[in-house]
């Protein structure tokens, strides 16, 4: 049970139909939203669409030593036994690896990258911590993809985060073009919480996070999101970055050509939204879901 | 059994790797070259990528009174439970509709329309028949894409269809974008023709026609060309065009959009290319998926 109120139910067993957001999605004020690095035209493009995209955020040749790691990986057998390793629906390829950055130092150092984490602070308003890191891989002419979806949706049903207040960074690790499935975002679509049909069941995440059946948004709320807001799906070399709020609708389409796509992602939250109960009354996912442990701020490295 | 020689094997046992086709992509000489309504660049770029592409080709509002017509049609059970319509895999909903130019006057004049009956016979150096015609659906949100494959490895196999000299017009019933599946090619595959592994089944297209098993080009020749002339998605709305050559590789992805897709797509074949016995060994297919009776010259209508 859980004593922190619902602000946004769901997993029910009859519909309810989407209601605007009662949370912010820009945090800071003052002199914190003036003194960081993001423009105040960027911020307020955050605000209204809900992510922001920077082509070749980082450099192309930083990214080669991440994607080296990552090859060594796909062929690591005991990773692929991991609980935090993610295989693709009936085979035994790597779909998502998670808890990358405990896995790694290099990951780790990443996610204290300082301009990365001003960024975050400044979108969020405090310090911050990791909640989740994952890396997905979809490899050329068998990737499969992601269902439209809220991370929020999720991790409030079934990790216990309580407020609107964190946000994912994608970090690119191989060219994302028009074909290899990239990243599609929802404009405008962070401002609407679509409560999902369906009591969660026990352990959901062993088949949720290969593919989805509850926390599925329904066609009739994606359909308005959509005619309101379009599509986007930022393009961009290795090292290109997008940074999403924690409730826009995103998915992806499978990987139909032969270049693959490896996305890593780190899911910021705030230091003053660290988690309860899940809300859906199962109990905790893994901590390689969802970071109840150490929730002590993220230091930028030197 | 089969008299004429077959210059395209496939569906074989052991794997043959790709190799040059014999046949011209272009069929036309001297006069008739010259003066079709197809420029030398255009005629040029067909022959180099195995397709042209035309934003806007008839009126948006000509296309209106088709798209009406096939509105209809989805609400037809007779339709639904006729042979020559494929509903979508385990579901009720139509995927394709086969030989529309036969269910539908308008449709069958379309086939005759005298600027894209011009252009074919410029591209196909004579007269020409419909050997196949379909609409294929792509619902929004639903919608299932189509593998990698060359139109031709079909036709030769399972329809006897001897040599390539036969093209498609796709014409773009609603707006095609980059989220709702659009049809995508390999710019110069038609240059090579890739045998496929696995002897036909009896009775194949009843499958093969939701999701192709045997005709599937393997990875690693697909990837060979898509190293070397990448992928395209010609993107328009409502009454574009796209006039393929029967090899070119193509295929699309599923639609996660909420954008319904319909394409209509009109098979032309030289009447100097007659189909002759299925080259797998099969009988062959059902009239409907191959014209093998009225090779008649198309007349354009006045």
């Amino acid at each position: 049970m859980n004593d922190t109120q619902d602000l946004f139910p769901t997993r029910l067993e009859r519909k309810l139909g989407m209601f605007e957001r009662f949370d912010p999605v820009l945090y800071s004020e003052g002199a914190q939203r003036r003194d960081g690095p993001l423009s105040e035209e960027q911020l307020r493009d955050y605000e209204e669409k809900g992510f922001l995209s920077f082509e070749n955020y980082f450099d192309k040749d930083e990214m080669e030593a991440f994607i080296q790691e990552l090859r060594d990986y796909e062929e690591d057998e005991d990773l692929k036994l991991s609980e935090g390793t993610i295989l693709e629906p009936g085979r035994q390829e790597i779909r998502s690896i998670f808890g990358i950055h405990e896995i790694s130092e290099r990951f780790s150092r990443l996610t204290r990258d300082p301009r990365l984490l001003a960024m975050v602070q400044q979108l969020l308003g405090s310090d911050v911590y990791i909640h989740q890191s994952r890396i997905n891989y979809k490899p050329g002419f068998k990737g499969k993809g992601f269902d439209w979806h809220s991370d929020f949706e999720t991790w409030h049903s079934e990790d216990g985060m309580p407020r609107m207040r964190s946000l994912s960074c994608s970090i690119i690790l191989t060219d994302n073009g028009e074909f290899n499935g990239p990243l599609m975002l929802i404009p405008g679509s962070h401002k609407m919480f679509v409560p999902c049909v369906g009591r969660t069941p026990t352990d959901n995440y062993k088949e949720s996070l290969k593919s989805q059946e509850v926390g599925v948004p329904d066609n009739a709320s994606l359909r308005d999101l959509m005619v309101q807001g379009g599509i986007e799906a930022p393009k961009g070399s290795a090292g290109s970055l997008v940074m999403f709020e924690c409730n826009t609708m995103h998915g992806s389409n499978m990987n139909m050509s032969c270049w693959p796509r490896s996305n890593l992602f780190f899911v910021y939250n705030s230091v003053e939204n660290g988690l309860v109960n899940p809300f859906c009354g199962n109990r905790p996912r893994p901590e390689f879901l969802a970071n109840r442990k150490d929730w002590s701020p993220l230091e930028p490295i030197r």
